[in-house]
C-alpha cells in the first residue's frame, strides 16, 4: 500500500467513524441498553470499506465529501446491522467477530435483533436528515438505492440464497449470485450512491463506474474467500477454513485456489479497464481497488 | 360501527392489499423461500390499523388517495415486519399469530429474521419509487419520519423498554412512554404522513393532527390491554389474560379496568376535541378514531 492511500484510509476511516458517533443516539438516554448495543456493533475496530468506497468515488469525481457523509454513514450501518444478524444463532452462530464476543453475546439475543433492525432504520433515517447531503430528488434516489440494496433482491435475499446452499452442491454461477447479492450489492451501491452525488457525470461514466463496481464486488468477496483458506488467522481474525468446515459454499472449493486467485485476477483488470476507459487509472477509487483486491486480511 | 365506515374500511383495506401485493416480490423468483415468508406476513388476514390511519387522515384532507398509497404500503410493511421479529423465540417466543403459525414456526427462524429485514428495506423502497408518490421534497420527509418511528427513538425503542421491563415494577408513565414509542409511535407516524401530503394544511391544522394522533395512540393500545383482560378471545385472537400472565405490563394491571376505561375516555375526548378545532368531527378520520377505540378486537 502506498503511504498516500494509507494515509487516505485513514482520513476517511476517521471521517466516517466520526460522522456515525454523531448519528447514534447516546448510551445515556433510555434505552440505554439498546442504544449500547448499537454503537457495541458499529463503532467496533473496522476497514470501513464500503464508506472508503464511497469517499473514494466522491474524490475521483471531484464530488466534496461532506455531501456523501450522509451516504458513507449509511452503507456502512446497513453493513453493521447485518453482521449483528448474521451472527445470530439462528444464521451463522457466531461467538466471536475480529476478536470480540458478538453482539448477542456481549448483550442478548432480543438486543441484537433490536439493535440491528434500529440501525437499519437510522440507516434511511441519516440519509433524509444529513445537513449536508443532496437536494431531494438525489436523496431520493440514494434512499431506493441503499433500500434496493439491502433487501430481497441484494443483501437479505444474498444471505438467504447462501443459507439455503449450506452443504449442498453449489456451481460456480450459483455461488457468484450469491456473492453478488450478499456483498456485492452493497459494494455496488457504495459506488452509486457517491457517483448519484456527482450531477456533472454523463451516462458513460456512470456505467463504467457500474462495471468497475460490479467486478470488485465479486473479487473483493473472492478474494474473502481465498483468505479464509490461506490467510493469516491473526489477521483475518477468524480461523483459516472455517467457511469450508461449516459447509458454506467457497470459490476456491468450486474452482480451485488458483482458479479463484486468476478470477481475481480477471476481476481487477476488468475494474482497471472500466476506471481506464474515463482516465480513472490513477485515481483514489484505483488505488483503493488495487489495495482492496491485492489485501492479505 | 355505521354501514358507511364499514365500506370504507373494507376499501381502504383492499386497496392496501392491492398494493402490498404488487410491491411485495413473487414466490416463483429466488429467494422463493424468502419471498414467500415475507407474503406469508404481510399478506396474513388483518385489520390493516395504520393504512387506515393514512387513508382516513388523506380522505380527511382531501388528498388524493393514490398519493398515500406507498406511505399506506411503507407503514404496513414496518407494521408487518416488527410482528415477525416480535414473535421470534428471542424475544415474545409466540407460535400463534392469530391462529396461525408465527412465521418462525411456519419457516424457520433464519428466514424470519431475514423476511423481517428484507420488509423494512421494502418500505423504504416504496417510499422511495411508488409512481404516485408526492415530490421528491416530500417523499425525503415521508422517508424521515417513517425511520425515526420504526428505529431506536420509536418502534424498535419500545420493544427494547418492553422486554426490559418483563417481570418489574413500573409506574403509569413508564408504561405511557413504553406504549407511546412500541406502537404510538408508527400510528402517529401514519397520520403524520398523510398530512404531509397534504400541501395546503397549516401548522395549525398540522399541529392539530398531532395531538389527535398522540391520543389515539396511546389510547389503541390502552384499548388493547382491555382486551387482553376482558375480550373475547374467538374475537382477539389470543387467550384471555396472556400478557399479565407473562409478566407483560398492562394499563389494567397498574391503574385497574375502571382506570384503564376511564384513561381510553379521556384520550378519546382529547383526540375528538383536537378534531374539532379544525372541523373535523363528521370527518373519515374522527369516524375511524372512534372505532378503533370502542372495538371489541
Amino acid at each position: 500500500m502506498t503511504a498516500d492511500l494509507d494515509a487516505r484510509l485513514g482520513r476517511w476511516r476517521k471521517r466516517v467513524e466520526r460522522e456515525l458517533d454523531g448519528c447514534l443516539p447516546p448510551v445515556t438516554r433510555e434505552p440505554g441498553r439498546l442504544h449500547s448495543a448499537q454503537r457495541y456493533s458499529v463503532l467496533a475496530p473496522g476497514k470501513r470499506v464500503r464508506p472508503a468506497l464511497v469517499y473514494a468515488t466522491a474524490e475521483t469525481l471531484g464530488v466534496p465529501l461532506e455531501r456523501v457523509d450522509g451516504a458513507a454513514c449509511a452503507v456502512e450501518l446497513i453493513h453493521a446491522y447485518s453482521l449483528v444478524h448474521d451472527d445470530l444463532p439462528a444464521m451463522d452462530d457466531d461467538d466471536l467477530r475480529r476478536g470480540r464476543p458478538t453482539c448477542h453475546r456481549a448483550f442478548d439475543e432480543a438486543t441484537a435483533i433490536l439493535a440491528g433492525d434500529s440501525l437499519q432504520a437510522l440507516a434511511f433515517s441519516v440519509l433524509a436528515h444529513h445537513p449536508h447531503g443532496p437536494e431531494p430528488a438525489v436523496r431520493m434516489q440514494l434512499v431506493a438505492t441503499l433500500a434496493d440494496a439491502s433487501g430481497a433482491a441484494g443483501m437479505a435475499g444474498g444471505q438467504a440464497l447462501d443459507l439455503a446452499a449450506e452443504g449442498r452442491n453449489l456451481g460456480l454461477a450459483d455461488l457468484e449470485l450469491i456473492h453478488a447479492l450478499k456483498t456485492g450489492a452493497l459494494i455496488r451501491a457504495s459506488v452509486r450512491m457517491a457517483a448519484l452525488c456527482a450531477p456533472g457525470l454523463d451516462d458513460a461514466g456512470r456505467e463504467a463506474l457500474e462495471r468497475f463496481a460490479g467486478a470488485i464486488g465479486l473479487a473483493f468477496q473472492v478474494q474473502d474467500d481465498i483468505l479464509d483458506v490461506e490467510g493469516d488467522e491473526s489477521l483475518t481474525g477468524k480461523p483459516v477454513g472455517s467457511d469450508e468446515a461449516r459447509g458454506l459454499p467457497t470459490y476456491p472449493a468450486l474452482a480451485g485456489l488458483d482458479g479463484a486467485r486468476r478470477r481475481v485476477a480477471g476481476l481487477t483488470a476488468e475494474a482497471t479497464a472500466a476506471l481506464a476507459t474515463h482516465g480513472w487509472e490513477g485515481s483514489p477509487l484505483a488505488g483503493l481497488a488495487a489495495w482492496l483486491l491485492g489485501r492479505r486480511h
